[in-house]
């Protein structure tokens, strides 16, 4: 009984994300949805992004969480617009909520659109967004199996960031076991090793944006569609 | 239409949890459904306890990973009986998944059975599996701000083992924050710091096990039903 109930609501929510999707690409928005475990440094490098690249790119936030409004505060303290969606229980972010937010969020004039999924290795992989792109982030105490544990996830993005770097004397992380494994599930993934509390690297990760941001504008030239669909 | 579905699901593994649950008090087993973040040391915590109390306690474990049977064998290496669960994408265990696991794992004559729940602070947090008691573990890098993001899984369990304490030195953790929001969350939920790496604590934990084992034969002296459920 559970894979056909599964399909149906994949497939409703198919449908918002590509209504989305069409009008993110009008808009020449560069919508990515980021996916992590609790803890991995999911906020905390949209907060560096804002730092560094806040100023010559104007990037909004959508938070997903099951409860509180923790990271929509950290965010809103850059200055960056940001909505909080709480799921309520849900272990992910849907199309029909993204779409829901975008009501409270101006976003036609945005750069980026930067979506923190809810804290979950697995369950946000099946749910499209209408994004321009999947990223993961994980981190070194998280430890190298990751890739292989939770292949879903890295195998649907384009990029992943290793986050917790500055960690790596303190922790048993085989970084060698990572990239192979990487690799070989998603060679087309780039992956972008850097620390959000150092700061190393971090200058890969808004280059990669950059040229999200640049493909997305050449796509789809701004002045199409400017009505959101919320 | 979501939550009805969700709801029949529910109801049905309540079903067969119920059934595990009557089966493992009448051997007097002390069966653990440990949950937590992919990386939070849910396999070395199980390690660590057959290292330390392999020789006075019979462990069996049954291990939950959406793929490879890369748990499985950090276990058998440590000479206890095991089985590997693949969901095969399914974010959590169920009941009927542990039913069918027993038929593969003779479970009767443990004093423990340890079920290493699929990396996931979320979703785990609903299914019963007919254990005796959950227990969530958590570690320092992940942030001190879980217990207020995840509370589902934390107000449903005895114990929380707040794990990788060695890297207290080298992480932004605010230990007083952790343990004031747990208190309020979930008062009886026994809080133990300590560290799967120097062995820092483990004494506690062990202890805890201890008290739980006790606790099962006590109640449940051996001599119940013998036959498996599976």
């Amino acid at each position: 009984m559970k894979v056909p109930i599964m399909k149906n609501v994949l497939a409703a929510n198919e449908v918002i994300a590509e209504e989305l999707r069409t009008w993110f690409e009008s808009t020449g928005i560069f919508v990515v949805n980021l996916l992590g475990s609790p803890g991995a440094g999911k906020t905390t490098l949209i907060e560096q992004t804002l730092e560094r690249a806040g100023d010559r790119l104007r990037i909004g936030v959508i938070e997903g969480d099951i409860a509180t409004s923790l990271d929509a505060e950290r965010i809103a303290r850059h200055g960056a617009p940001v909505i909080q969606i709480n799921t309520g229980g849900a272990c992910h972010l849907d199309a029909a909520m993204v779409r829901n937010a975008l009501g409270q969020l101006e976003v036609s004039y945005l750069d980026i659109l930067m979506i923190e999924n809810v804290g979950n290795l697995i369950c946000p992989a099946q749910f499209d967004l209408g994004e321009s792109t999947k990223v993961a982030i994980c981190s070194l105490p998280e430890g190298a199996d990751k890739v292989l544990k939770y292949p879903a996830i890295f195998s649907a993005v384009s990029a992943v960031v290793l986050n917790k770097l500055d960690l790596l004397e303190h922790v048993d992380f085989n970084r060698i076991n990572f990239k192979l494994s990487l690799a070989e599930l998603n060679p087309s993934a780039r992956l972008m090793e850097l620390s959000c509390v150092t700061g190393d690297n971090l200058e890969e990760w808004l280059e990669w944006l950059n040229e999200g941001v640049y493909k997305a504008k050449q796509q789809y030239p701004r002045g199409g569609e400017s009505r959101s669909p919320a």
